[in-house]
């Protein structure tokens, strides 16, 4: 008989499919001690009885769920001290009397660490179990964030971030020289790596060009390299609006995706965020070189123009995950951002000017369901850093929100009877709040709890 | 010296203009025995000294902030049971399969009070202090919701729904007949008027035609005479979608807003819900009548197919308030539907289908700001509804949330010096969450509190 560190009993959801949500009723999950799911036993099982007999058993109270944690495809960390600010300028003051003026201050490690330690303690509250981090140009404030995730139990992909053009960057925040930015980022990789060597749940260094129009030429080639020769992640932003994805037209006479393409930077470990502006050509790169996208329908909704064809990219087969894109985006939560993909996709289908016909005014079949905007910050984020994440099944990380529907001053209204378990499903989608996160796992071991 | 029966002493956040957002920095609030603020004091004036000399003054703690309660103009009470059921499928399956069959359940009083109590209380626990609801066709049912805001002490305004065309509505449930809908319409107003009599902050009877769609003639010409003899407020749906919008032109060869005119629908004393095709000269219509607009940006996302053009109405001088609208909206809160009534005004602005040139893919100055927002969950509601509530200004009653930056697990994210009070307005309006509400007020009355 096999022996697993940890068994636990209940209830849980997980993605089936893009489109499926299956729910396990009752089932047994057993963790060995790397923290990862190495049985899921239905209960008619025989294993069922004999692992509950061998076992001290968690067994889930009434109204707790299992959900996989969340996977966040695109956080900008140091921007946290600025979540829910100045969303009423423009994108240029946005930036330069508000983004950047901030983001410089993370030379101080204080300050880095007042906001890190504050920010991935956030996103595991609301069961967020892995994210993908850009930080800032400062090599030793980014290597703070990974040990940071390290220390309190997140799974946390961080990028130092390049922007060397001293033509699009303010002299008081860019890299000091290409020559420069490239050595960190090397000098970064390795130190992550090292880091990670002692590091449950895993720390990844990220190879992060902010984006095109911040970074010359030789930069994005000797990154491209770089992600290559280590065998890195690469993050960036695409496509995300009319200006920038007219920028790089001019510059290089080709959409984002192909001059990415040309510089090594897509690729099976690559996540590229918004890429609102793809056209078929590009999704098609996308979908041959596994390159995903991280999509951020609240921080579109701001700063984008326009809304990402989910639908059409996902029946692509293009890998596809949600971003909260702090502070573009407000809300560091994952479920906030699911809503807004199935409504965005909503809006995409049916328009938004009442003033032009119902058949001029919107994109038909763009609207996804509560259980896509679901896989998408599961297994759909998992699939896309290339993670045995996101899922609960055999052989991913156990990596798990309980989801406490009596919890807090706000149980979930259920009355008469009660709900099926899809219905419950929709409850939880819509209506949780941080509150109702009892507490949080990565890779088999307790990262957050709430008290009733 | 005058005596009052309360004294808060705190920084408050008021709508001065639909535009502006006041804030009222370390102010002295009088609140008087009928629960209405009598007083405002500035730091600096004279009585400010005295009146805290005079006064036992509850002073509010580090991190904590005062705004009107909400104002929710749009609530199907019994929609509450299937909060977050349901969104993915079409209309008529929603209507025919979730909502109709589950109303119909309201003629079993044990099951409405269990709902309508929850709904009160959750509402409350959200900072909402005055809510317009739909209840059902029972007239018990609805009495007894009328009831429930009575002793939870919020400002409560409820229709008996009418859905009398036995041609439109499901045999299950609607009403009678014609002349027992008007009736037992009539009776209603008469015990909802009487039940206020003893209601310190007030309960309202509201002549509810459910929309157009699911009224005789006879019916809409006799509540319309209901509401003028009665003098109480009116609330119906008014061109929510294509379909709605349309099968009133073919049924009257005009708008919704003319046909609700000629029955005598239209007045100071009228919220419509959603509104989204209008036009120009609907809207004048509402403007000359003193119309509100119950605005419901999440349930438009899902059913509406299209955006209701917010800021061309708020410059024409329509009156304007937020609704949650219970359940095609999900969410109880109305600080969620201020972010999206944003959100969706800025994706009207830019418009979604990015395969369009920019120019040709949204509709130019169609944005508001989260202080508009603000203004529509607040003041605007107010005004919609002709009650002195909305605002923290003298003659207004006593109805406030105290917002508590630091409560729960979750503190807003201010670092390093502190933000001015005009950003921790925006960080409130963008991150609070229910925990963040510490304290609810109701003419006086604290009817909810949550520790810390």
């Amino acid at each position: 008989m096999k022996t697993y560190a940890l068994v636990f009993q209940g209830t849980a959801y997980t993605s089936k499919s893009p489109k499926e949500v299956e729910v396990l009723e009752n089932y047994l999950f057993c963790v060995n001690d790397d923290g990862m799911i190495e049985m899921v036993i239905a209960p008619g099982d025989p294993a069922y009885r004999a692992t509950q007999n061998t076992h001290e058993v968690r067994r889930l109270a009434e109204g707790q769920y299992l959900l996989p944690g969340f996977i966040d495809l695109h956080v900008h960390a140091p921007q946290w001290a600025q979540a829910g600010l100045a969303l009423d300028v423009p994108l240029y003051e946005w930036l330069h009397t508000h983004t950047f003026p901030l983001e410089s201050k993370f030379s101080d490690l204080e300050f880095a660490a007042d906001v890190y330690d504050d920010l991935v303690g956030t996103l595991l509250a609301n069961g967020t179990t892995t994210a993908l981090y850009f930080a800032t140009v400062h090599k030793e404030a980014s290597l703070l964030l990974a040990e940071i995730c390290a220390n309190k139990g997140q799974r946390g992909l961080v990028g130092k971030v390049v922007m060397d053009d001293p033509e699009q960057n303010p002299e008081y925040y860019r890299d000091a020289d290409t020559k420069t930015a490239l050595a960190e980022t090397e000098q970064f990789i390795r130190e992550v790596k090292q880091l990670a060597e002692s590091v449950k749940q895993g720390v990844y260094p990220v190879v992060t060009p902010r984006f095109i129009p911040s970074c010359t030429d030789e930069a994005l080639q000797g990154l491209g390299e770089l992600a290559a020769r280590y065998d890195v992640h690469i993050q960036s932003h695409c496509s995300e609006s009319d200006w920038a994805h007219e920028y790089v037209q001019k510059r290089f006479g080709k959409h984002d995706a192909a001059a990415l393409h040309d510089f090594g930077l897509l690729g099976q470990k690559s996540v590229m965020a918004h890429c609102n502006f793809l056209d078929d050509e590009d999704a098609d790169l996308f979908a041959r070189t596994g390159t995903a996208i991280g999509h951020c329908p609240l921080s579109n909704a701001y700063f984008a123009n326009g809304v990402l064809p989910l639908a059409r990219w996902m029946d692509k087969g293009v890998e596809i995950g949600l971003g909260t894109d702090i502070s573009a985006g407000y809300t560091p939560s994952l479920f906030d951002n699911a809503r807004q993909a199935v409504i965005s996709s909503r809006m995409l289908e049916d328009g938004v000017d009442t003033a032009l016909p119902a058949d001029r005014r919107g994109v038909p079949e763009s609207r996804i369901t509560i259980d896509e905007a679901f896989y998408l910050a599961t297994a759909g984020g998992g699939e896309s850093l290339s993670l045995p994440i996101g899922r609960l099944a055999e052989g991913y990380a156990w990596d798990v929100q309980i989801i406490d529907l009596t919890a807090g001053g706000m149980k979930l209204p259920v009355f008469g009877g009660g709900d099926s378990k899809r219905e419950l499903f929709q409850r939880i989608m819509y209506l949780c709040r941080p509150e109702h996160i009892r507490e949080v796992w990565v890779q088999g071991e307790m990262v957050h709890s709430r008290s009733r």
